[in-house]
Formats: C-alpha cells, structure tokens, sequence
C-alpha cells in the first residue's frame, strides 16, 4: 500500500532513543512486503489510540487509513484490548481439534451475522487463507476446477489468492495456478462496456459474464469469487441489480458464488456484511480483517448449509494449525459484542451518509482533480484525475505520480494519514472515528488537494 | 491429525454447564479441518497449564502432543502470557508498512539463532504461508519455476503448499498447481533405494535427487524444498551427510535450498533449528509453531543476503495484512528470550538422550509392535509394525486401524494425550516437560501398547 510506504518519519535523528533502535532494527533484519527492501523508510509507530498513531518523533496522525483497513474500532479500543488479555490469562491457545468455548462463542456470534444460512464457520489467519479454502470448497462441492474473478480486485498474497486477484501485484506470480480466469465487473465511471448509466452498466456486465460462462464451459466452474465491494481496486460500488444476477447465474450453472468481505464485511460498508447492499446471499463468505479488528490475526469462512453438506460424511481436506485461534476469538467476540451494544453499524451508515459523502462531495465540487467519489459507510474512494472530460488518472494503473505524491505528502505533513492507490485516495477511517476527526481529516485532505493541484499550475 | 480427533471426552453429558454450551455451539458453527463434520465428537478443553490439559469433565491430560507440536513452552507459560498482556495494552497492531519496536526485537532475535547468513525476517501468520512465500522468492530469485519436494513430507494447507506436501493430504487437491514434483528423501527403515545401511541410504537418496534433477532439468528446478527433519510423516532422521549432499547439489545447479523448520525448529530437535542436526545453511528457513509456542499465530521465512539482495532494489510482490503483528511478535520475544535464559535447547537435547530415547527404545525392547524408534530431542516417532521381519505397518498409509485406535484410546483413558498418524505414535511433548512427567507418559504409552496387543492374542 503506497498509504503506508509515504507515510515517512522525519528522519531517524529525530527519533527516541528507542525508535531509533526500532528503526534500525527493523532495516538490519525485516523483510517488508511489497517493496524493494532497499529504498524503504518506514516510519516508526511506537504509540495509538482511538483514530490517531504517534511516530518515533511523537509526532501525532490521524489514521484515515485503518491502518489496511481492518481496525475497524480504532486502535486499543479498551473492551478488545481486556478480552485479549483475560483470554491470555486462562488459555491462550489450543488446537483446531478440540472444542474451545471463546472459539465457540466467535462462531455463533459470526453466524448470527452473516447472511442467510452461513451459519458454521471455518476459521483461518487472514484473508489470502480464507479464499484459497473457499475456493477448494467450491472445487470439491462441485467437482469442478475453474474460478473466475474479476479484474481490479484482490483477494490475498498467496499463490492461488494472488493468482484471483486482478491487480498487478498477481503479475510477476502468474504462473502457478491452472484454472484462474479473469473478467469484468461493473464500474460505470471507466465502463467496460461502453456503458453510459448505472442500469447499462449492470445490464452488460452480467451479459459479458453470462458469455464469459458459456465460452468457458460452465460444466467447467466452480466459483465466481468477487469482493462484494471490491475494497483496494477502488471501491466500486455494484450497480443495483448486479449482485443479484450474479446469484442467478451461478444458481442457473451449479457455480459457487464465494464473497470476499475481507475488507467490506463487519461494518465497514454500513451493513453486518457488504452483500446486504444487493441483497443476496452467497454460498461461501470470506471475511478477516474487521472480525476482530486485527488485533490478533484472524479470518475465516462462512459456509452454507449446502456445502456444509458437502462435508458431513465426507472429509474437508484442508486446515492450519491455528484455525479457530482462541486469542484471536476473544477478540472478534469483544469485537461484535461491542458494535452489537454501540450499534456501530447503523453509525456508520450515518457517518457516510451524513459526514463523508458531503464532505467528499463538497470536496468534488470545488477540486477539478476529483473525477469522481463513490462508495458508503466508511468506506470511500476519491478517484483522481488530471482532465475530467478525458478521465485521464493522475496515476497510471499499478503506478504513482508525482501529483499523486504531492498529494499524500501534503496530507502526512499535515497530520493525516491517507490510504492511496494509484490514482485514488480512499478515506476509509475507523468505524469509530467522531464527526469531528473525519471533518477535521477531511479538511487536511482539502489543504492538501489544494496545494498539490496550485503547484502545477 | 489422528491425535486430536481421536482424544473424546466421556460425552456431553457429563460437561460441566459452560463446557456443554461450548461443545454445542461448537457441532452447530465451527467447520473442523480435515474431517468430516458429522463424525466429530470434539473434546472440549476448558483450560491447560504447562504439560496438562483439562477437558469438560475436569478430567486432566498430560500433553504429549505439543498440540499440534507446538506448544514448546507448554500452555500458558507465565512469561509469554505476561509479554502478550504488555503488548495487548500498549500496542495491539500496526500495519506491516511502518516500524515497530517489538516486530523489529523478535527479527533481531530470531536472527540471532538462525545459522550462517539468514539475518532477515519475512513474517507471516503461520507455516503454509511461510513456504509459500519462501517458495515464491525461490522463483523469483532463480527466474525458474518449478519445486522440488519430497515424498513423505507436510508443509501446510494453502494451495501451493498443500501441493508442494508428499502426504495424502495432497491428493484431494492435487489439481491446481504447475511445477511441483516429489522426489523420496532417505528413510532407510522403508528404504526406497533397497540399501542396508545409513551410509548407503544417503548415498542412494543423493544419486537419486541428482537423477531426478538432470531428468527434470537443472534449467527449469527453483528450489528444493525438504523438512530438515520430515516432521508429520514420520520423524525420519536424515543420515549423516545428506542435508550437505542437498546443498551441495543446490549450489551445483543454482538451484534454492528452503528448509522447512516449521516443526522441528526452535529448540524441538535439541538444536535451534534442525539443519544445525546436519551442518548447513539453507538459502531460506522457513519457521512457525515454536517461534511463540503458538500462543498467536506467527510464521515466517528467514532469508540469506543472496537473496536478500535480489529484493533490495526489486519489489518483493508478495504480503499480508498481519505480517509482523506486534502481539506476535512480543509473544516470540518472551518465548525466545526464556529459551535462552532457561537453556531450553540444552534441556532437550539432554532429555531426549537421558530419558526420552532411553524410555523408548525400553518399549522397544518389550513390545513386539515396535519396529522402530527413531528421533532427537523431544521429537520422537515409534514406528508400529504388525511383524517386525516383514515391517508391516500396523495401519494402512493414510489409513488407521483397530489395533492403532487400541493404542489411542488407551492412552486417552489413562490421561495421555498422544500423537498419531498412520502406523505411529509420536512423543512430541512440550520442551519444558519434566522428567518426572515425561516418565509417567512413558508408563502410560507401555500401558496401552500392552493392553492393545494383548487384546490381539
Ligand atoms: C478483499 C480482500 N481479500 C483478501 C485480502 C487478503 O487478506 P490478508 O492480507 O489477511 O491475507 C485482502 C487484504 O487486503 C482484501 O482486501
Ligand atoms: C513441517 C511443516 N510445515 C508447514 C506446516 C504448516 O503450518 P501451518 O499449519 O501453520 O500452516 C506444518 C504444520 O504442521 C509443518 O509441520
């Protein structure tokens, strides 16, 4: 994630003593991920709380980013940091094997979330494990082997998530994985369907997945994966209609239709689960990330009864030996009780409904760069352009520029730290971020549109 | 694992109430890896101190497991458990882009204990993803693409890795990935190669991984990945000279040694890392389970500068939403700090040579089943045969029986936990487990190995 890899300290001089041994450290023996390890500066992080971070200079930020989107009740919210740590205190951990209460109790609170009947829960360590078990389930269930994905998504770092994913990070990995098939979602702003409204937009791209299904062979897929909001490709939200045709042709072609709410699901999108926007109900549901907060390392899949079937007499050939982790339950178990009991949810339908989409909108209304804003809850993208008739980025796809740059150093250097990718900036703050920190966030991300956009000039 | 499933409780009728509720919600939303769903009749576990567990009933357990070996400092060590609660209350987590004191502490340590060159630290959330990644860089840095593995081998559920494994696991899903090809390690008392002795068994095997190389094509072969110690599949010793043999080979055909240490690393095999058994240094160490005791899910890939080099100017394209979790982390800085404090590493290996090994090799001596007794350490296989002249398994490959399910549950009974797969009995207990605990396990396996070869006369 640029967001991350920009977000530079001052400088190691200025750092505590302590930061500064951080810091070396981390140069002398950590391996970072997607980066070339000898131009990274990393910042160093030795404090947060709530929606803001403090580096090793004690310099404070305010995290529009959720870190990579997944702490979704801030950071050290007091009730998840208490059940960690009572959790620890009576059995930190035990294998997948056993019966565990607290593991338990996640499933059924998870359960009785999801949609439809997703009601037994396969838990691994993160997204990229979720959908690569999904998808052996969808493989098994159907005794067929093909998977089709969208292009601009992502679904995980491992080689077969990675190999679904449709962003450049699959690239320099393509060359593993049989079966993985690639089409086009909607997304009207840069249809690729030529299409001119929404209705046009979810007409032809069911259409084109329709045909992409009969080209390839029904008799020969297994699941259609797709983010129910696709989250890093840039928050494209489906046309109405869209994920519901979905459903219908996979029910029509014996297709498992896996979500991946990894990034969307547990609040983000101001629903339980982002597929409550289209009102369907998937086979399979992928989620990580906001379950638990990522306070310990947590994914899983949701199953359906059918499936579930599936596997009642039959083996599940797959597993971790952390899967169901009791540290990382207690955490998703003080996580949903504390959205349940603070109604998280629906105020973060109001947050976007009444701070982000307007300040973002107002934002568009006066900053020729913003092509276009989208999305709900809080979870929202600014899709940046140089030419707003031409929609020409103001980054290349799978690259940055040195406006894009400007831009998020304009935000650093003002306290805010943004989430971009490519040629968009998404504000995708905690579920728990106040009015006032997203106003006043919104108001850094104004300053620093400005600043950047005058220096062209 | 055969271990876990098979340890049953009494039934739930006899669970205390909150017991009972965990078991309940658990057959209603907790999917199980690698079984079938309807068949599961899981134990409940309410809580575990250092070598024990206590299931539903209050029934105690003595661990000889590790769980899935992985507990090394057995459950609930007050030091780790401290140092999560620390950690929990200062910072939960912060995204694998910045720096952190604690991420960057547990690479310097784990560094410190890694042989020859492997100074950096590429985390992830457990083994799959290790190898994975280790697997990816190997392609990557050679720019050739296939694996060599062996049979006879885990190196987890993902799948690449699950493909990359030689166990039956693989089978189910043995469909989806180009470029992995098994070839047989040493494992003189099944020898592959008809030899008779160790030395001659290290010399075919190494003729035979050569073979296989120039067949498939040094040009196209990027890495050879191996157990240092094949863990699962049945702790099989490799002969004097073998794992240099494989490096040699390697260097020859610029071929990437990884060396999953995911099992046998950290302290189990009486070294720090197993390969020290054997004497060299792989281009990449893949490690897991130990490196905290499990006590949060933690894993990753230490990498020489070699390869290091390759990603200092190139991206790295690969990652994860929770590489380096600082509550990960903290848990293998306490756990790494003890081993050395307490001289873990030297415990074992005195273990493993005064009472493990000894014990064994007694039972050896008196009970006709055991063919053979082999190990390091406190990682220890008894491998069971119905006849010792033929060596018929006492369970099929991939299979059980009745004689083996005999053993089982009369240990269970007697309040040892033990570790089976197929035709063998692993003795796999925590590092920190006394002597006089490790005693009354041994009584106990002699109790059942008896009772269930007496009830064949
Ligand atoms: C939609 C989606 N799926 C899967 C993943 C992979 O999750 P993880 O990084 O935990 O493997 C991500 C991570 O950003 C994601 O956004
Ligand atoms: C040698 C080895 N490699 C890899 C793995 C996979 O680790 P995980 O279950 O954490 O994915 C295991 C797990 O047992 C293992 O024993």
């Amino acid at each position: 994630m640029t967001a991350i890899a920009t977000a530079r300290p001052t400088g190691p001089a200025a750092l505590t003593a302590d930061a500064e041994r951080a810091y070396d450290l981390d140069r002398q023996h950590v391996f970072h991920s997607w980066s070339a390890q000898a131009t990274l500066d990393p910042m160093v992080v030795t404090r947060a709380e709530g929606s803001y971070l403090w580096n090793g200079d004690g310099a404070r930020f305010l995290d529009f980013t959720s870190q990579l989107v997944y702490t979704n009740l801030g950071h050290q919210h007091p009730r998840i940091v208490a059940a960690i740590q009572e959790q620890a205190a009576s059995l930190c951990t035990i294998a997948p094997g056993y019966a565990n209460g607290t593991r338990s109790e996640a499933a059924r609170l998870i359960a009785s979330h999801t949609p439809g009947d997703l009601d037994k829960v396969f838990f691994t360590n993160g997204g990229a494990d979720a959908n690569e078990h999904a998808i052996r389930m969808a493989r098994l269930h159907t005794g067929k082997h093909k998977v089709l994905s969208t292009y601009r998504s992502y679904h995980g770092g491992t080689q077969l998530a990675v190999n679904v994913t449709g962003d450049p990070r699959r690239w320099p990995s393509d060359n593993g994985s049989t079966g993985t098939v690639h089409f086009f979602g909607p997304f009207l702003y840069r249809s690729s369907f030529s299409a001119t409204t929404e209705e046009e937009e979810c007409q032809r791209a069911l259409a084109h997945l329709e045909q992409v299904i009969a080209l390839e062979g029904a008799s020969t897929i297994a699941a259609v994966i797709l983010e129910s909001i696709p989250g890093t490709a840039g928050i494209m939200m489906p046309p109405a209609g869209y994920l519901k045709g979905v459903r219908e042709l996979c029910d029509r072609h014996d297709i498992v239709f896996i979500a991946d709410e990894v990034m969307a699901g547990f609040g983000r999108a101001g629903r339980w689960f982002a597929v409550e926007h289209g009102d369907v109900v998937p086979d399979l549901l992928t989620f990580a990330k906001g379950v638990n907060s990522g306070y310990v390392p947590l994914g899983g899949v949701a199953i359906s009864e059918k499936i579930h079937r599936t596997f009642a007499e039959r083996t599940y050939p797959g597993g971790l030996t952390y899967s169901g982790h009791p540290l990382a339950c207690a955490a998703a178990v003080a996580t949903i009780e504390t959205m349940e009991e603070e109604n998280i949810v629906e105020r973060v339908d109001a947050l976007g409904r009444e701070i982000l989409e307007p300040g973002l909108r107002d934002l568009a209304a006066r900053h020729p760069w913003i092509g276009e804003v989208r999305g709900t809850g809080a979870f929202w993208a600014i899709e940046l352009v140089s030419d707003r008739a031409t929609r020409e980025p103001l980054a290349p796809y799978g690259g940055s520029s040195p406006a894009m740059a400007a831009i998020i150093s304009g935000c650093t250097r003002r306290g805010l730290l943004p989430f971009s990718n490519f040629n968009r900036i998404h504000v995708v703050p905690p579920l728990t971020i106040s009015a006032a920190e997203a106003t006043e966030g919104l108001a850094i991300l104004d300053a620093a549109l400005t600043e950047a956009y005058d220096a062209t000039r």
